[in-house]
């Protein structure tokens, strides 16, 4: 247990500071090429330690991709572990791009892999996946809600392939009885009621969810009601995916980087077209703060 | 790639011979402590090991839960890949219980981390989670055909928080039009589309589903349509979470450890039934061998 303050606080005021970007990790073995850099867990480690190094005091947050960590095995884990622990050091914020999800005690040890403070592998948030439900991810919101940290848990996603399961229609029971639901907005309603048990103290607005970045692709909206989540929302899609700072205002109305219509920040995420701009540390940083001043000018 | 038997063959002569029991290697820090190993990654790894060394040779699949692994980090990361290796040697298969999920190269990634032949933590088989649709999960399921490994799909468990995502009413297109069908057969049929795609060759029966054994808890059945799918079955449940052979053969009808209504054999899983009664190999194995008797019997 720890008496810092709630994640949502911690997000809230470094997104004041720096603006809303987050910036994504991911050593894909073609940007570890453009740093001048082998794809072994040397190179991966030398690329993601040199991110943080770069970025840290200039970006809220930092999002490792953990796939392209763990397809080194323990090496890379390593690698990670070093990664993070210079983000905790540097005071820059982290939100493991895990997307974990189980149930009972296997859930619980996803959750103290990510989010116990003595955990080799600690962050200040998760992102996880609810095939099995919301509610069996209760031992990752509870820990995160207890430490003052946070989850994004998956809710509409813009790849195509999502809506089979996303946009199905599930019954919720509602003050007037059993309706339908879409999936994507029943979780979101799901981690709106645990923010509205943790109002106060380390848990405010631990629960934050993942909205893909769709309408600059698609064309449509996502769709969903955010108004009652109390928590930050995780945009990715933006640049290389598609997005744009103006499609983020469009679907998500906080174009100043503020609380946003989910009451919680809204923070967009870019990898490769900042990615790219690197190793030299005043490109990256030169590369987040165009990327910011679009998304709050 | 590899000119090895596909997985479902494998599979099926490993079920031939030990019957269909897969023995979950879940290194819970209370089992850890009934085999007088500390909670640590060299009590986790002693623990992995020593149920390989018991049980090859006398088992058809062990399935690591990884989280139990990974909430120790790198280091049990390590644990796992020499709990892998062992396996590798001993001959006897393993599926590694990650329940991962992701997009594009994020899922290319994953499926490299457990798949590839090369991968420092290669298993024959991966359990995946589909919230971001089957189709996402292509990386994995074509990587699987091509080298002769497995994936299992999540489609229905059996914890009550899931109805909501996977007794969802999504459409799907049908020769007769578009129509409304539950989340978990869309799972379902999606992985038999694939297996038809697949009939001969490494690939071969290479996506399996996961179905919880929930008759016994509920008294209710799973609901699926199996008969399609032309692949393996993962059915946790049995034992300690209250599952019994008989629900297995009343939920699947494969008494015999055969191939099963699926097309492919249906492996009911236990791990803390068989775990308690080590770390005396003599006694592991005497626990897998009463469990495959009453499966078969």
């Amino acid at each position: 247990m720890t008496s810092r303050a709630s994640f949502r606080a911690r997000l809230r005021d470094a997104v004041g500071v720096h603006g809303p970007l987050c910036v994504g990790i991911d050593p894909h073995p073609g940007l570890l090429a453009g740093w001048g850099l082998d794809p072994d867990a040397d190179g991966v480690e030398r690329f993601a330690r040199g991110v943080v190094e770069a970025l840290a005091g200039h970006v809220a947050l930092l999002k490792p991709q953990v796939a392209l960590f763990e397809v080194l095995g323990s090496a890379g884990l390593r690698a990670l572990e070093r990664t993070l622990a210079d983000a905790r050091d540097a005071g820059v914020l982290t939100v493991a791009d895990a997307k974990r999800g189980d149930i009972g005690s296997t859930m619980a040890g996803y959750a103290r892999a990510w989010l116990a403070d003595d955990a080799p592998l600690a962050s200040d948030a998760l992102t996880l996946s609810p095939y099995l439900g919301v509610g069996a991810l209760a031992p990752a919101l509870d820990l995160a809600a207890a430490t003052g940290r946070g989850v994004f848990v998956l809710a509409r996603t813009s790849n195509p392939e999502a809506a089979g399961v996303q946009s199905a229609q599930a019954w919720v029971s509602a003050p007037t009885g059993r309706r339908m639901r879409e999936v994507a907005q029943s979780v979101v309603d799901a981690l709106a009621e645990h923010n509205a048990a943790h109002r106060d103290g380390p848990g405010d607005g631990s629960a934050g969810v993942v909205v893909g970045l769709t309408r600059g692709t698609t064309g449509r909206d996502h769709g969903l009601d955010l108004a009652g989540l109390g928590g930050p929302v995780l945009v990715p899609g933006l640049g290389a995916q598609g997005g744009t700072p103006a499609d983020v205002a469009g679907a998500f109305g906080a174009p100043d980087g503020a609380l946003g219509a989910a009451g919680g920040p809204v923070v967009p995420v870019s990898a490769r077209e900042v990615l790219t701009a690197g190793p030299d540390p005043g490109a990256l940083r030169a590369a987040v703060g165009a990327l910011n001043g679009a998304l709050t000018g």
